[in-house]
């Protein structure tokens, strides 16, 4: 982009926007800025009478008979599907259950045993913390004959050799935005005999995927982000077809028996994806989650991730254009093709600048040690709010109001 | 009781039931007697409000930023601490997480790796199978070192020896409401060098219970149910505060870490039973729990079991005065002190004999192979409905209904 971007160039793409529509479809704070998506979906509209319905006539009255009057038996499975379409998996390859943690620890835990003999977890220092703490847990509790080894993205393709058993990558890096070739480096990891583990936490529903055209064997991924299924909304999870019958999934519970309701004393595995389930879901939640998957599959993915693309690539400009002299390094890969849906910038001073941004309702997030991270959401997110929200950052650095005290005070979540 | 009862009687009971203004806390869908408040808990008005509240406010205006302003960051500690209060923990035991299941593999592995060299998980045969099966997947994931011995209930004690490492009961059963003597099996454990694990699933919220007096070592226990926490409700779990400091939780999640926010690259656990969290939790579905348990909180725990002692005794004598001759067996322990909430009968043709109930209006549940489980939950349940309840049963048995076709087909869901 070389010519100079003011607001009014941004209005006309808004004008000209395909997907402007959407907007109307959610509910949105007046006044905010709402960069932060990527970490809290906003609320579909339809989600607030959804779950009314779910508490006061599906519960409230139905009670007990529900499960079968209203379906809570098959909602896993049935939103699971639905998301599979949104990620290219095949049918009876998704399925929603527990959180994205719990389903990487059971994932992780089904590729290890099905690659005996071999010691090694393969992932990267900067993937999300908790996929890397799930697999600590795990090669502890397995007895420490694992290991996990942390190579740099640049460097994963060249780390897998015949002694890994499975590859666990963040596909969309949470802090840079950075995206692996899913497709590549699949097939590195099956050329040394390795099994791949993706977590598409900051993928689904953000960028195209096509776990089944990568031949991916196993992913995980979450509800609450570009799914917009509300506050901690349950995760899902994929198994590629060919190992379904022979995968072990360690946590066995009565949702992924064969025949839940005859309650025998003893385990069988439920054939195909339910054997992935495990305990009751939290129904309320899990309805709520419907709703935005089903808002998301309305939506071309080519669209979504096009205009991504654009707002990305605006917001980057509008970086350099208006915030030059002020420090600000852009993190993120400027190449789309190996950028998810967010732009991700450091600073030395990166804490209380969010603040300040955040107190003047531009919701982006810190992500330590030096990070703002600004995540798009094609959905209900226009192109002059990111003029708007650039200016604003603009006023707080020349202002020097990101030096109040205020900012400087450190919250739990961040 | 040998004096003859009669709606009459039963009347004057509710007229002098200290607890009855409860009921009017709940919504109950007209013309339903329902006894399977220990299968899900009917609900709290003020769960409706509450989840709207989470949903239309803290969702859709607080977006993001709730997870300060609305304490939600905080919400498993303090339910978990409610809970806590009902079950006679100490400060600190208790939190909210993930489904019963997924803690009991949780807690049943932390106890394991507390007793290592020891092989045995000791439990009984009709333990709930969720339980049966998560130690037989956690047994398989250690490598089959471990064996999963079942002995019946009352060979429990004979059966610890010094090979035990945890002994894993469900204090009431599902099926027939035996209750264990929590404080005896735990101290015969202890004696051996064994530790607990107990499942609360049909106990918290329905039996006094004082986890601190009877030494327990891990516990974990349902939301739905006596909790009335909605449906798939989060589950809880409690250590005890002498193993906090070395028990390694195997499912080694971010909010379970130390500084969940600092992002740091390698696992370090919270102090305390925080460390026992994973992921991130259902939000809208963990507000309602709050719900439910701030009812039960309100109620003196002695009065409630009271309340649900004599309907239990009423309910059995009701079921031996009404249906002798129809092959009703009573398989709940007639003696109070050995039983949870509720009243169990066997019968061959229980399947379409419960169906029927339910077409009338009268909800308890099937339970395999041949059980009509009814459960009593004082908080919204009279003592006239017992009676209205038993003569329903009583007109299906005369009258043949439970014969026709529609009562024999099997749904997903018993």
């Amino acid at each position: 982009m070389t010519t100079k971007l003011d607001r009014a160039v941004l209005e006309a793409m808004d004008e000209h926007d395909a997907l402007r529509s959407f907007r109307d479809r959610f509910h949105l704070p007046d006044g905010l800025i709402y960069l932060d998506g990527n970490s809290l979906g906003a609320m579909p509209k339809a989600a607030s009478e959804r779950v009314r319905h779910v508490v006061d006539v599906e519960w409230a009255q139905g009670l007990i008979r529900s499960w079968n009057q209203y379906g809570w038996i098959d909602l896993q499975q049935r939103i699971g599907a639905k998301i599979g379409r949104l990620i290219g998996a095949g049918e009876g390859e998704t399925i929603v259950a527990d959180s994205t943690s719990v389903n990487l620890f059971k994932m992780l835990a089904a590729a290890l045993k099905l690659r005996p003999g071999r010691r090694i977890v393969l992932s990267e220092p900067a993937n999300f913390p908790t996929d890397l703490y799930m697999a600590e847990g795990l090669i502890a509790l397995l007895g420490g004959e694992h290991e996990l080894v942390l190579a740099e993205p640049d460097d994963i393709e060249s780390a897998i050799n015949e002694d890994v058993a499975a590859v666990m990558l963040t596909h969309v890096n949470y802090r840079t935005g950075r995206m692996y070739d899913m497709a590549k480096v699949t097939e590195r990891a099956h050329r040394a005999g390795a099994l791949t583990v993706w977590d598409l936490a900051h993928s689904a529903g953000a960028v195209p995927l096509d776990l089944a055209a990568a031949g991916a064997d196993f992913a995980v991924g979450c509800g609450y982000k570009y799914l917009n299924g509300g506050p901690g909304a349950p995760a899902f999870l994929y198994i590629a077809k060919r190992h379904q019958d022979t995968v072990a999934v360690p946590l066995t519970g009565w949702f992924g028996h064969a025949d839940p309701f005859s309650f025998e004393p003893s385990y069988r595995p439920a054939t195909g994806i339910e054997r992935a389930l495990v305990g009751t879901p939290p129904l309320i939640s899990l309805a709520a989650l419907e709703v935005g998957v089903d808002l998301v599959l309305e939506v071309p993915m080519n669209a979504l991730r096009e205009k991504s693309v654009r707002q990305a690539d605006v917001f980057a400009a509008l970086v350099e254009q208006e915030l030059a002299g002020f420090d600000f390094a852009i993190v993120s890969p400027r190449d789309a093709a190996y950028r998810g849906s967010q732009v991700c910038l450091s600073h030395t001073e990166s804490w209380p600048i969010m603040q300040a941004l955040i107190a003047r309702g531009v919701i982006g997030d810190f992500r330590a040690p030096d990070i703002l991270r600004f995540g798009f959401t094609p959905l209900y997110l226009g192109y002059a709010e990111l003029w708007d929200a650039v200016g604003v950052l603009r006023h707080i650095m020349e202002s020097g109001e990101w030096e109040q005290p205020a900012h400087q005070v450190r919250l739990k979540v961040t």
